[in-house]
């Protein structure tokens, strides 16, 4: 098969993309137990929480107090998302977190007006003054993520001049503040993405920004997400973000049975590269088990398919836990 | 990209495969609803409902009146399954039955015996006697299955050399018998398959059986449906059983939150093969209202994700009907 990657590397969402969007009220005891069954999986980062504006997200109000309830371990980087310097401030006031410097771009200028209050063009000037931020802190930029990498509710399917824009804008920013991006995310925000898009947007990335490795944060909105990932894998991408049990997406909207599903299930993904002959470092059983007990707070089924059933063996399924 | 086919052909299962594990008890009027249903939606098979013992699946024990139930749309099939010669006389004593000459075979030995009594070589020798019933019938071989062509929960995977064993015993079966078969279907019965396995065991399809058109018969028990349809597709394999909302699998095993997945789910199959400009002849919002009726009538939140989510537009998502 085409290039598949020697080792790919996941990076755990669910914490914060997952109960971002669960009612608020779960306890901090529960979210911390969460947090160290997922970090005794093999995973090496974790998002725990976002320090945003508690009256927009009252799920993340105890983002503080979530780290600090952590009993961390080592080799693990217990990370936040921060949409203003407001929230940056309150993470850096916060021992906990691993600080990543991070920076955001849009490829749906309808999505970042409706997010940021302003046009794509206008947030990623922005992004210069997170350039100073981070280097104020001695923090390396360590990538840059393009949302809406694919398409977005509001303007459909984002047309690839519209990535290479963003894509271009990054390489001039590595020009004029003098560095190199180590990471670009191409985000599917909320599941436009598709495998003939998939393929062509990373190679779009790699023609406009050939240094940088290629990372994926994919949603399984429309069932396409563990297909994207696979047209992925094939391209080489050895990067991803995903959420355990496929937590994420919106349980508000939509039917009498739940919404829409979320981000792409972290050990789901974890089996499909195990299945394919590429080493990932993580401990399938022990993602099973952070599933179900991620399935057991929130208190209904979530979305992992993996976790229902149980993983292969000769002897017949494994027992539930 | 690859080989991808001109078109696909979905063929679904959801009415027999899905119902047939669920509780008892559905109204005829609701399940030849959800038929009539699918039948608008360009689906030119279906799957209705299985002739098989009532004590040991009381779900398909009004089979007959099913059938009898369903103002049938002209160009569409609608099919049934049996298991023993006394199933294919009461399929072949309902009139609404289009009779199918499928044949089936099984890469497992231990599956083979669990559901049929008798070892892989026997069940297959026993196709002969199908071969000879459908003649009686006048009806031409239409298929062969080949059941486990991945693995199984018994044994584990199953090695490519006991699919091959299948494969030729098939080619012999030909020859004794004087026909030439039209499709050759690999059947993931209980999910085993992953991207490799399915190219490499098309693959040997195709050597073992080169005149044969490649159907593939995919569950998602573990997640990897998706990503395995689309190495499908990429080796030109154009047509899918597949099920309305991913019916089928297993609620009653597994945890708290209920059991593990079951057959791809056909929306999303047919939104995956659209987005990658392989024509369905299917209608997409006709396929997710029959979606939404069959969760209605099942009620409780069913597998597919397009259902949920709604189909992408450039004015917003479509309104759930």
């Amino acid at each position: 098969m085409a290039e598949l990657p020697d080792r790919v590397e996941i990076h755990e969402e669910g914490p914060r993309e997952g109960f971002q969007i669960e009612p608020p009220g779960f306890s901090i005891a529960d979210r911390a137990a969460l947090v160290e069954a997922l970090a005794d999986t093999g995973l090496r980062q974790i998002q725990v929480a976002s320090f945003v504006n508690p009256a927009r997200v009252p799920q993340m109000a105890d983002a503080a107090e979530l780290f600090a309830a952590i009993r961390k371990r080592p080799g693990v980087r217990y990370t936040a998302l921060w949409l203003n310097e407001r929230g940056f401030d309150s993470a850096c006031a916060t021992p906990a977190v691993d600080l990543t410097g991070n920076l955001y771009f849009y490829a749906s200028d309808a999505f970042s007006r409706q997010n940021n209050g302003r046009g794509m063009q206008a947030h990623a000037e922005s992004q210069r003054r997170w350039v100073q931020l981070y280097r104020d802190r001695g923090l390396a930029i360590e990538s840059a993520y393009v949302m809406t990498a694919f398409g977005c509710n509001l303007e459909g399917e984002i047309r690839e001049e519209r990535l290479a824009q963003s894509l271009r804008f990054i390489a001039q920013l590595e020009r004029d503040e003098g560095f190199r991006l180590p990471v670009l995310y191409l985000a599917d925000t909320v599941g436009w993405a598709y495998p003939l898009s998939i393929r062509r947007r990373i190679a779009l990335a790699r023609e406009l920004l050939p240094h940088a490795r290629i990372g994926l944060h994919l949603h399984d909105t429309r069932g396409l997400g563990m297909a994207n990932a696979l047209a992925a894998l094939e391209q080489g991408v050895d990067l991803f973000d995903a959420s355990i049990a496929g937590l994420g997406g919106c349980p508000f909207c939509g039917h009498a049975h739940g919404g829409a599903a979320g981000n792409i299930c972290t050990e789901d993904l974890a089996f499909l590269c195990e299945q394919m002959g590429i080493p990932t470092g993580l401990d399938l059983p022990k993602l099973l088990e952070a599933a179900r007990l991620a399935e057991r707070i929130i208190g209904r089924r979530l979305e992992g398919k993996l976790m229902h059933s149980g993983l292969p063996s000769a002897a017949g399924l494994e027992e539930p836990a």
